[in-house]
């Protein structure tokens, strides 16, 4: 089947397949505890849906597309539901508009809680007793399920901030970790030789259509930066007038600081009375309202706030395929879902890499060095304001000092914390055809007008991320946990 | 006190007040019992709010205005409530803007509930316990705020209608009412004789600031239906090709029918695959879908309708003054909120008047003859269609005969049922001036751009209701529960 | 015809209405002549029509209403026309967008003034021609042609006006004319006795149908300010924080400050790096910038702004029958189209009147007084800037002395410089009925969501105006000529 | 400079760069001649620019870049123009609202002349007289001036058509030219064997600075049509619901045929009455309306129309690599404004090449074989409405017959007749930096939110053009002369 690549489905271990089912599903449920029935019914914009219809979608997924065509005798829960829960899938039929999600207050959280319960227990006895010659065809549509409710998971996090963002109450929806303070390790330059190279997903695990075909790509020499840009970083681009200079931005994105009034990231804010600076910023988190802290990553930036804080730096994004050969082979460990943090977190020098990240020397690593203090392609200078850029940012570079290739600087963060944008287009690899039918609408037809983003951050399911994952958002998008790593030519 | 026309305030009964007060605070709550929490949140357009905003508001009112002045000790339940719950008074300070109160989750039922139990126990010691001479100051303002309560239960029901007409499951607030098949009685005139006459509020009980000064106003001779128009009239001018005709409209009003696609009332819907016909329509009510009553009036459409109405039908909409006029010596009664239907209800027969609607021959009459089969302005014809409203409406001259004016007919649901669309802009009476400070912004504000309506519905508090009564929407508004009353010049 | 009052048609002179045609046909000819092809092309919003489109749209009129169906053998110009040049007449069938005149560079300006000459030379056959019996039924249609094609010359340098006024090169229409440097007359104050008046055209002379039935109305007793409010006074309500304090505005006029960012009227502009007060502003006329005159009257105001100055100075608008009945025995004469300035003028005081205004003591006068220091209804006190206020505005009051009777104050301005807004919706007098057919939508499919403004400006063709003129706009229109008469309660 | 790639300035002839630029002036000028001032003034989308705007801001190009930086003594012809004649250039300064370009009457099309001929003498003054040392550092400035004001040649055309299209007269811009009647030839298929190959200008001649750096990309096989889609086969796909079924649409392009409401090429248009068919479209041109030639390209599709088509008929839009490698080394001739015919012709087969196209064996070719009757990637069948497309389209392949490799097909209409749509999001080549200051916005900042178009169209100006050559549009634009060419996996 197009849609993965490989032997997903190991179709002899029921009992493990019904596991991880159980599992996903009560995860979900999970993540509406600390909700009010309130909570779930508020959609906060249009690209932003009510957590219960997010529990009710992914519910009729799984009804739609395996209980009923291959669970003999199934009763479907409510047959208004194909409206009302069907996502965008035009093969399906009409539905319900999607800015109009909230306004439906029914069915309630309850109505929808028995509809989850119905759906997940007649799965489990299709799994369990499908015969194992249509369970080999089935499963790789649940594992299709599984990831689909696990993005929904992950959406159900990013919506509800913003949900709560709105509410001049900012009500918490976890308490807050503690904090150790904590300062980011120098910003370095880690070096990859480029040439001729293989993207795209391969092997036998699960994958999403739109990962493969796996193709080769020419790459010219680049650097990357060992960790994301921090929120003190962000600052001096903000103090610098990077929301007022259009020399920084693309044309749409200069059009939507002006449309929009952006000034800083979405949920950053300034209470009024306070001084300008870092002690006098906040941050609204998962956990309520937070000092700005100055060595985490930001996050909440749109493609064109990445594009242009690169440009003010003297950098550009990574393309796709520089990031996926970069990570290709890190272990896929991170600040995810399952740390319960919620937030991006500060790097951890390469020097605890091992405890922490886990993250090794790069294997592909072929002509490490530093990135020295005259970057090729210097910023514009900005009178005054170039003197504060000049002193604080990118911060790694004062520190810099010649290092051996056997040190080279490990790359942190390349997973979990945040969305790493990335300058490219979300386009069809070679070779790419959707599936046909309603299923191969998952991914093809969203390949217009928006840009690639990888890796995962903090709200997105442990288990659920792998380099070759393609993550696409519209340029302007803030809400969706982004983050910046800077790259250069080599 | 200007809001005030005569002595409200027997302050010398304590019991009573209180009693009342507890009487309007229990009913909002009990408003509020059908509905889930997650229904209490949704707001479907601009001019609706959440149930539970609602709930709040009004509560506001109470802490803001008597509470914080006036009860020493009184501790506010949450400073922030005064942001959030404050609708538009200009002078208390900024606040959350309206379209934006559908946002907000949180506070949550239970909390505003607990909100509700605060204010409502401090109101009452305020009241129990104030001394005379203040009590006696503070009157006029809790008599304000239990008829600004009683427009919000009104607009509660209002609202929430408009909200579960949204879902697709067309949810019902409350069961169906025991419907009587029946006939409208046939659509008479009542004639005035006009002259000088004065309109505005007099006498000792509660009215609101707009409905004063009583001031004189110059009547030609005048008839008035003497029922609303039902749904078979209003099926007829749609049969005929109402909705795209633009001679019988205002020039506002047909944008409207064309930006809007208004192709009939608010609530009606034609199920895909039913004839056209009076069996192919049905309405969506507080009690969910019905098929629509012929004989019921017509009720959820916009000045703009029930100006096109009247014109196809050869007649106007009376002026404010020309109702309130006939209305003057009516009782107060009808089908209002405590009659539970919730819906209009075909009018009874003169002959059943008395058990019913209580309605005397009308005291002001004095040339009193029915309408006669001729109208003076008769509509321009249609062609085949022409027919058809030949034969069906309006319905009362076939039936005409000759009566003598002691047998003047009745006027029927002139209070409840549907709120009257007049065609008379809100305006302030002569002399009219607003109290200065906050409570000044009531109503005065709003005399530009809108459309007064009389009499009172289905969801009308009963008890809130009277003739100088003017309540007023935009002439597009159709959630408010308009319905029409034609006239013609005598 | 119910579209004219009395007989306009003095059949037998038919020299006199050729001669009356072809001056009102050459003076619309005349007024483009200041303009280059390419002004004429340009619509700058919606409410404005391009030069040339009012130019070929009256001259449409004449041929769908009287040639096409009156002159025998007459050949249509261009069928096409139809389709392009009628305004609003749906009777007549489809029509050009109106928003989207402005994107038809064709039919160009030499080839409308060929469609002029056609149609100018076949109504001059027309009304030479045809008998005596058939002209006396078009009389009143010429009338009407007349008068439209008059409304069209006003809307030409409305129009004109705001198209320039978008141009930062902000060309002038016409030369300027000299200035005498001038003071304004003391605001003085007329009483009236008001009582049970009539209103509403009568007489031989031509009227629009929304200009009767004349009626009774009543009236308690008024005074009217005996001139415009000038732009000093004006300047003062700026100065004093009016467009920045919700206390003075209509909800609606509140909400069209904030969202179209108004800080002054229409055209005054402030240079950058002048000083805020009188020498800081300018004003965009028909002769290019101007310093702001302070003893000029201010113009370009909405139906808000005049209303929200009204309150601030503690008085109101008055009424159109106070309006009315004021002017009713005036002679209509004043700073109209022909004297050329196509600007408002600061008054002349009574003293002066008969040279220049022809202002007698108004007949109608019965118990005049001057306005005493202490206004019935004080505005809100506003801390400091009430010192400003008291200090300026309204200028009269501090210069007033007892008057006798004999020597009531004298109503300046009244016919001529600014349309006067009232505070009367534009509605149906009693017993009003549009005619049948297209020409019936005249006036009365308008009869919604506008306000009454009376007495013409100094863009007006002298001759078109009279005290039953009702002209109207939306409430928020501020490029039409509106300026401020105050009134106050007797 | 890194504008330009290669030596473009062959400093010494002087005389040969005052006569291309006087040519290409001229150029300019001649465009409008056909075009009356009022045509000149209108902006029909904030897209489009009036005639009047683009002669007047390629003269500000020449003004603000060349004469006030390089020419001593040079008089600016007005101060003003700097802020009017800014297309968006933010480093030189704030600049007229695009959308408002229409509202500028002034300054007339005869003071433009006046300004066009004192930078035309400037600058012939400025090359004529100027050190060789300087002309070398300008003649690159030069070079791209004459590319730029050759860009507005082309966007008169494109625009005037818009604006003219508006226009229910539907005037036209050109006569007509004589249409012989004429079958498109074969679409057949030419194989290329992809690897890794260069693209990117190269060499000495002017290009952009978006066409480089010239850089690797890895390809794998494809396939490119021979030719452009015809207007009888896009008939086929809009007679089989192409416009109406979802499953061909991008999600952004289904949402924009909803938005919009298309149902076909921006410019056909089916006069009421007419059959459904060949005949009874029409198709708006530069000549008028004429009869739908169904061997001509199709054009004015927008690249969701073009990527719907594709998948229709099973196949997609090429990459923009492939489009390059596949045109690097044809001649660059074809279909462009100096024939004068304005709109784009049908193919002349490959038979007749020489004579019209001078199209040589391809060659780059190396496995060229004509695609047989079964592509890949069958479209889904549509029941009956299939019958209708596999008789029609695409026409070639019944027509194929085996040929040898030796008579691989020829590439027709790659240059000249549409600009050709890509799948390539416009994107910077690696390496990339645009230069600093004003130039450096030229295209840099559009990087975004666009998609790649190829080859020019029949409104370019011949010599504009190369293989290297990027332009770009929005993927919802229409208005710009795209058309589709085919290509599929090899």
């Amino acid at each position: 089947m197009a849609l993965l690549a490989g032997k997903t489905a190991h179709a002899e271990n029921r009992a493990a397949w019904r596991a991880r089912f159980a599992d996903c599903r009560a995860r979900s449920a999970a993540l509406a505890t600390p909700l009010l029935p309130e909570d779930q019914v508020v959609q906060s914009m249009p690209d932003v849906s009510p957590t219960k219809w997010h529990l009710a979608h992914v519910t009729w997924f799984w009804e739609t597309f395996l209980l009923g065509p291959h669970l003999a005798g199934y009763r479907v829960f409510d047959p208004a539901y194909d409206y009302l829960f069907n996502s965008y899938y035009e093969a399906v039929g009409p539905r319900h508009p999607r800015p109009a999600r909230g306004l439906l207050s029914r069915p309630g959280v309850a109505e929808i809680a028995r509809y989850r319960d119905h759906v997940t227990q007649a799965m489990d006895r299709l799994i369990a007793g499908v015969d194992g010659m249509t369970f080999r065809e089935l499963a790789p549509v649940i594992a299709l399920g599984l990831a689909h409710e696990e993005q929904h998971q992950e959406l159900i996090l990013m919506d509800i901030k913003h949900v709560f963002a709105q509410n001049p109450l900012k009500p918490a929806y976890t308490a807050p970790a503690p904090h150790a303070a904590r300062t980011a390790p120098p910003l370095e330059w880690r070096d990859f030789a480029g040439g001729l190279i293989e993207i795209g997903h391969e092997g036998d695990g699960f994958a999403f259509d739109n990962e493969g075909p796996r193709h080769k790509v020419w790459l010219e020499p680049f650097r990357l930066a060992t960790r994301l840009v921090t929120n003190g970083e962000y600052l001096a681009f903000v103090a610098d007038g990077g929301y007022r200079r259009p020399e920084f931005w693309l044309s749409d994105g200069w059009a939507a600081v002006n449309a929009s009034g952006w000034e800083a990231p979405l949920y950053w804010q300034r209470p009024a009375g306070k001084i300008d600076g870092v002690d006098g910023w906040q941050e609204f988190t998962l956990s309520g309202i937070a000092p700005l802290d100055p060595a985490s990553p930001v996050v909440h930036v749109s493609h064109y706030e990445a594009d242009a804080f690169a440009r003010w730096a003297g950098r550009r994004l990574p393309s796709e395929a520089e990031w996926e050969t970069a990570a290709a082979d890190l272990p896929v460990s991170g600040n995810f879902l399952d740390r319960g943090l919620l937030h991006p977190q500060g790097a951890t020098s390469s020097a605890d890499c091992d405890q922490v990240d886990s993250c090794p020397p790069h294997p592909a690593l072929d002509k490490a060095r530093l990135r020295l203090a005259n970057p090729k392609q210097p910023s514009p200078p900005s009178g005054e304001e170039g003197r504060v850029r000049g002193a604080q940012a990118p911060r790694g570079e004062e520190e810099a000092s010649v290092v051996s290739a056997a040190s080279a600087p490990a790359l942190l963060q390349m997973f979990g914390d945040c969305w790493e944008w990335t300058q490219s287009a979300y386009a069809p690899y070679p070779g790419f055809h959707a599936v046909a039918g309603a299923i191969g609408e998952y991914n093809g037809k969203f390949m217009s007008g928006q840009m690639v983003l990888k890796g995962g951050c903090a709200v997105t399911p442990a288990g659920h991320m792998r380099a070759s994952y393609r993550n696409f958002f519209p340029a302007a998008a803030r809400w969706c946990f982004g983050g910046i790593r800077l790259a250069e030519d080599g």
